[in-house]
């Protein structure tokens, strides 16, 4: 019998789980809530079913892990720990100063509905953070460093598009390529955050706005801009539309530390990831903590869980038998 | 307590082992063991006692975890089941092909005495084969390479050490810098053995060897070197000393793979890892699996494991509340 799996907000990320969902054939889509009237939205799938999100709860007995693919700033706050109460459930919950309190709420949930949930599931956190824990497990005597991009970061898109007499606008965070090389030669620098990534933008300027003026209120933006270098480009609609539409993204998460009885020998441990499609990328990365979720859960492992929680061969298909065959 | 460490084989894992045990204040080093006579095995951390082997099985009290750091051909098939009814154990074993049988052995010696073994630790297999599970896991549809280097064979360097005429030499393992670029691409390319490493040896040749005769039986031994492309480099035996004697490794997990409806979005993850040491970054690992193994063991999970049963956050000393806090 395949997993059954439910999709809960149709956005970049809820179509992202269903491509990924048809990539993995021990799964099927099983239902997707929406809150929006669901005869206006068209899925990918043939066959099934969109259901206004009030209807989840009837469908408790017909979906084995609901994948909620909604935002951390309202949304996954309060519908985790409620479909919990349901439904195993996957978040990707990535507001890293509140994850604390998520885990708390999500945790008494499904204790107490006997389910399972993990959260923060996806590449940052989730992938850049397991990569963080096994090399700060393996050299005590480390640094770390993280950096990302280059891509695009919807957040500093959305600030620049707020600014008077901005049509649209796309941000990439880029990571400086000397930092980098900084960091892999084991020197373990101290980097700022201007030394660290720049921020390239490229803006579609309102017919007849102050340019200048654009640049200067970007460049300045508290938080988002003034602690980076930062290029303004102006561009066309069509331009923006041609070379920009894509959501890249990716990063690099390093460790170099050092060991022997004197500290004499040096290591660097590297993982990067280099995505065409952000959304895609992390709905790949959900999709298989779905299995785990649904795993975890048959062998009573229940309540609140983060990836560092769960055992890579949960993950997968395969028995332990073939993973230790083909993959060890 | 801090918990209470074993190192059975004291060569360059089993001095790594005690330098890795240095670095973590939650471990102490317990006891060494030896083969050879215990008087003539001098350690570096004072105080703590030399054994014959024989001894062990008496000091089960007083040991929480014994790390084996015996060889694979010979020493772990032995070692592993019989050292697993006294003590949780830790080895290295690393004959790909032998460790499904290896397991069998060690999960019915461990399940018998109520032990936790966890088996094939290091970095490959081991944090490669983590990696390449991981990957495959989220990119269902992709494939793997793995490269291996720059880093000294211990096997080669042994091959050709049996030429005759050699008096000693030192064999590196090279990835190809545009094999690793053309997979880096995304194109999944086909690549063959001679396409993905090349092998550079360093020769002493004994005074009088025919020089021409040594470069010929390397460059065309089968399985070691005929499949590559192998420069063979004659120096003095003190240019061996001053300029080969370290230890250095590394190597390469990657995995490309598609998503979307259509297979339209190509991602890239790439694990990499730049040894000074071979031997220390293994005992690294090993010492931190051996803090799971204890408090898997603790928990009641006992029987043979590998790095795929491992929940991450076990082989960290930080609760899971620091561990979400700092890490994720």
């Amino acid at each position: 019998m395949k997993i059954r799996i439910g999709i809960l907000g149709y956005g970049n990320l809820g179509r992202g789980i269903e491509c990924a969902v048809k990539q993995n054939d021990d799964m099927e889509l099983a239902a997707v809530f929406t809150r929006r009237d669901p005869s206006t939205v068209k899925i990918l799938t043939e066959g099934v079913p969109v259901y206004p999100v009030s209807e989840a709860p009837a469908m408790k007995d017909k979906i084995d892990v609901m994948i909620l693919c909604g935002g951390s700033a309202t949304d996954l706050p309060e519908q985790t720990p409620e479909y919990v109460k349901y439904f195993n459930v996957i978040d990707s919950f990535d507001t890293h100063a509140r994850i604390p309190e998520h885990f708390e709420n999500v945790d008494a949930a499904a204790k107490s509905s006997g389910k399972t949930a993990i959260i923060s599931v996806g590449w940052d956190p989730g992938m850049f953070s397991l990569n963080r824990l096994y090399a700060n497990a393996i050299l005590a005597d480390g640094k770390d460093y993280t950096f990302w991009g280059k891509g695009v970061s919807q957040g500093h898109s959305d600030a620049i598009r707020r600014v008077n007499g901005v049509k649209d606008a796309k941000q990439y965070t880029v990571p400086v390529e000397s930092a980098l090389e900084a960091v892999r030669s084991g020197k373990n620098p101290e980097l700022t955050t201007r030394e660290k990534h720049t921020r390239e933008c490229f803006v579609v300027a309102e017919e007849g706005a102050d340019k200048a003026a654009i640049e200067n209120e970007i460049k300045t933006m508290p938080n988002y801009f003034s602690d980076y270098d930062t290029t303004v480009n102006f561009i066309s609609e069509e331009e923006l539309k041609e070379k920009h539409s894509g959501i890249p993204h990716g990063g690099f998460v390093i460790r170099s530390g050092r060991t022997g009885w004197n500290g004499e020998n040096k290591h660097v441990i590297e993982y990067s990831l280099k995505l065409d499609s952000n959304p895609e990328f992390t709905s790949s990365v959900l999709v298989a903590y779905a299995r785990a979720a649904y795993r975890m859960n048959a062998e009573g492992q229940s309540g609140c869980k983060t990836v560092f929680d769960v055992a890579p061969a949960m993950l997968c298909r395969e028995s332990g038998e073939e993973l230790r065959k083909h993959l060890l």
